[in-house]
This record gives C-alpha cells, structure tokens and sequence, in this order.
C-alpha cells in the first residue's frame, strides 16, 4: 500500500489533512502539491504537509501513483483534462467533492481512457477553518468516507484508495452514485441552503442588530453552517442541482404543513409534525452517540 | 428585595431554577409551587428547589409576595384568572413566557384591576432537559432577560422583579412588547419552525434511515432544536401566530432567492445571497465571542 509518490491537487485543509496523515503514518515517499497559490504551496511545504511542489498540473501528477484532486467542484473537470496528457498508465485518481455524479462526468469527459483509474470519494469530514494552515493529520480519524465507484471502475483502484482512507483512520463505506447524491442534498445541501437563507432574511431586516444582539445558543448552532465558504457551496449547488432542487420542494410541502397549522389554527396537525420530528431526531441522537462511542 | 413569600406557578426547569437560585442567595423565605404533578412538587421539595406546594393555585398564591408563573403559554390566562380571586393587594406576578403579547392580554384578561402589577418577562435561557430535575441555580448566570412592561404597568413592580433577576446574574433588558415578539420570531420561533420542517421532511424519505446514519456534526447542530418540546412549541405558535406567519413568508422570499438562482444557473445571484449570509454570521460570530468574553 505504500504510495511512492502522491499528488494533491489543492493543497487546502481536505487535501493537506490528507497527505498530512499519510505521511505521518510513512505511507508516503513523495508528496507533490498543486495550487494557483504559490505562496499557499510555499507554506505547505513549511508546514510539512507536502514536500515539494509544482506550478504546472501536467507536471506536478507526472509520475505520480495516487493523484487527490481536492479543488472545488466547478474546476475538476479542466483539471481531469489537465492532467490526462501525463499521467501514468496505472496512475490511480481520487477526489474529495461534495456532489459525486457531475464529478464522475466530469472524469469521464476529462479523463478518456483513463477513467476506470478514477475512484471518486467523499470524506464526510470539515472544520469551520479551511486552508492549509487548517491541515490536520487527526481530521479524518473515525470519519466516514463514501466511495462512489461505477461500473467501468477498475476493482483493484478501489481497494487502494480504500486501504489509504481506512489506514488514515477513517470508516469507508461504498455507495451508488445516485443514491449518495440524494442522501447528501438531505442532510447536508438542504440544510446549507436553509442556514443560508434564514441568515439571509434576518440579515434584511430593518431590526438586524437588535436582532443578531438576542439571539441565543439555538440560534447560534442553528445557523454556524450560514459561514460556511460561499464559492465552494455555489459550486456544490450546481454540480448536484437536481437532486437539490428536489429536496428543496420536498421541504416546502413539510414547512406548509407547519404553516397551514397555525394558521388555521390546527392544533392537531401542528403537534404532529412537531412529534414526528422529534421523534427522529432523538433517535438520530442514539444513533450518533453509539457512533461517537463505538469510535 | 427580599422576597418573604414567593409562589413557582409549574415548577419545572424555568421556574425550578429562579426559585433555587433566589433561594441560594437567601433572597427568598419561604418558596411554595404549584403544579399538576404531586409527584413532580414532592420531588422539587426533596431537591430543596421549594419549601412547600400546594395543589390549589388560589392557596397557592394567597400571602405570596411575588409569583412566577412559568407554565406552557396555552393555560396562562386560566392561571392569571384562577390566581385573582385571592392576590395579596401589592402581590407582583411575573412570568417566562417566549411570546409576550399574548401573555399581556391573557393578563389583562384574567388579573382585571391586578394587572398593574404584572411584569411580563422572557429568560433568554433553557436547556435540552427539562423538568424540576434539569434546576440549576446556574441557568440565568450571565443570561438575557427582556421585560416588556406596558404604559399600565407599575414602575416599582418592574424594577423589583429586575433587581431579583440581577441577583440570580441574568442581564435585564426593557423591550416594547410587540418588538419582543418579532425578534424573538426571527431569532427562535422562525428557526424552530424550520428544524422541525427539516427532521420531518428528511424522516418521511424512504431512505430515512441512511439518511439519519450519513448525517454529520453540521446537521446534528442544525436539527438539534428539532428535538424541543412539542407541547411547548405549539402553544409559541400559537402565541406568536401573527409574527410568526410573516417571518415564515419573509424566510420564503429568500429561499425562493436561492432556488431560482440555481434552477436559472445564475452564479452571481446564488453568490451574493451566500456571502451576504456569510458577512452576517460572521458579524453574529463575533458580537457572541465578545457578549460570552465579557460574561
């Protein structure tokens, strides 16, 4: 499993917490980064996170043996056709995107006959800081990663990227491409989306201040995911816009039975939706607890 | 300012931690409660939260100098007309309500000449557990409490349940009633609705269990107030309908922000509204780390 030379493309805190693990567990002989940002790499290599870098992508993922492409969502696709002309024959390619279908695209179209080498993935993993300087060798311990592979992908490049993400510390486990999207624009794209619009409509208001003066711990944690960065989310709403928009409606029609309740002041149906839903939740909390202690 | 007779109207977490912690600093001679639940009030006089109870609410009050009503919105008019008939002649009544314009009416309604004497009030604080078990003399330590008193209302009363509210550590503001009600529906109320919405939408997938399991820590901040109580976020509702219903339909504009910004691929509006919720939760970010410092 030992990768002799490994290549970041986005040396922020997904990709450098990455490399940063490998390392310390000396998976790694060479790890070569690749970012716009000169100065970012500079630190990178400062910090140890990788070794060395290179300003050219078809330059930086020659020779490697594993490339983990870690950029944002609306850029992979240029960076698949990038590096297409220099890979290796047996390089093996894996992300860390939020949406998973247009990033298998995006492979597909970028990557030509290389594709069966492209493992797409996503560690359920974050930190309200991003960056390099953010970079966590600790990051993805007990964290899920979900592997998305189709049918066209090479079985061996799975058990690699499968092995690394596992040595790391992390639970793997192996979704359909589809299904992966539907399940995250629940419990993570809707979520963002409400945040950020319920920030948003507050923000507009003409009592703001006072407003933000008194809110408390439930609004606080409510809306922590409102500061999440703006670019990366635009670019995670298109790539995954469908499934999105179809949870979108799906909200609509459970926040009207809310509203339609109260106002014809329906005692009834209010109390349900109330204890229907905190029903679930408290069971989601017994579910994540076990996790938390079976970790 | 000290208080010789002071009535807990539902001795649960909200009036259970006023009395033990009036009472911790010797504030309060003698602490009776009133409730439903014999079983619960015997419990508050073993943990030494109230002296005494008893199960009429007219003994109850009769001879308390002041009375905290702390019961779920729906029965508070009841309470204030069943409390009337036997109020010592200078007795100050209190309360904890989230919603205050319609404790104010129920008050008016149910106290008649009294009314003067009722202070409405609203303790910024709470816990996930509740009941007389959850009392903590902590609970109001550094915490908000917003006083809306009306023209009617009897300046002295107001400043003795102020003073009493210093005393257990809170920080007291004045706000106008109908103010409250609006930041409170923006801050809490709004938010409430949309948790409740998100866990009750989510449960009804039929891939709710996966759903649940891949969750991460941002959906567990985000739906934690989902597991509140329903009896209790019914009556707020309820409370709070008018208010309420226009933060949900100001909250609407902005998702439908949102989702037209992706369903017409339009970046540079989905980017605006995420920064412009991003620059205020940041702001937000900041006022709390500067109120928690200075506490």
């Amino acid at each position: 499993m030992f990768i002799k030379r490994l290549a970041i493309i986005g040396v922020g805190l997904i990709g450098g917490s990455f490399a940063l693990a490998l390392k310390q567990k000396q998976l790694v002989g060479t790890a070569v980064g690749y970012g716009r940002s000169e100065a970012s790499l500079k630190k990178a290599v400062e910090l140890g996170v990788i070794d060395e870098y290179n300003l050219e992508l078809a330059e930086a993922v020659s020779n490697a043996d594993v490339i983990f492409l870690a950029t944002p969502l609306g850029v992979m696709e240029q960076m698949f056709k990038d590096m297409s002309v220099s890979l290796k024959v047996d390089a093996i390619i894996t992300d860390g995107g939020s949406a998973k279908q247009s990033v298998v695209e995006a492979a597909r179209n970028g990557l030509g006959e290389h594709f069966s080498y492209f493992v797409p993935a996503h560690p359920i993993a974050g930190k309200e800081k991003s960056g390099v300087e953010a970079a966590d060798a600790e990051l993805y311990v007990a964290h899920r990663i979900i592997l998305t592979p189709v049918d066209e992908t090479n079985v061996e490049a799975v058990k690699t990227i499968s092995e690394l993400w596992q040595a790391v510390g992390a639970n793997v486990v192996e979704m359909e491409v589809e299904h992966h999207d539907k399940v995250l624009a629940a419990t993570s794209h809707l979520p963002h989306m409400l945040a950020y619009a319920l920030v948003d409509s507050l923000a507009s208001l003409q009592e703001r201040e006072e407003i933000f003066e008194y809110a408390a711990g439930g609004f606080a944690d409510f809306s922590r995911i409102a500061s999440s960065n703006p670019e990366m989310w635009h670019d995670i709403c298109f790539s995954n816009k469908q499934q999105l928009l179809e949870m979108l409606n799906h909200f609509d029609e459970h926040i009207d039975k809310i509203r339609h309740a109260i106002m014809n002041d329906n005692s009834e149906d209010l109390l349900a939706v109330f204890e229907r839903a905190k029903t679930a939740r408290d069971n989601f909390t017994k579910i994540r607890n076990k996790q938390l202690r079976k970790n």
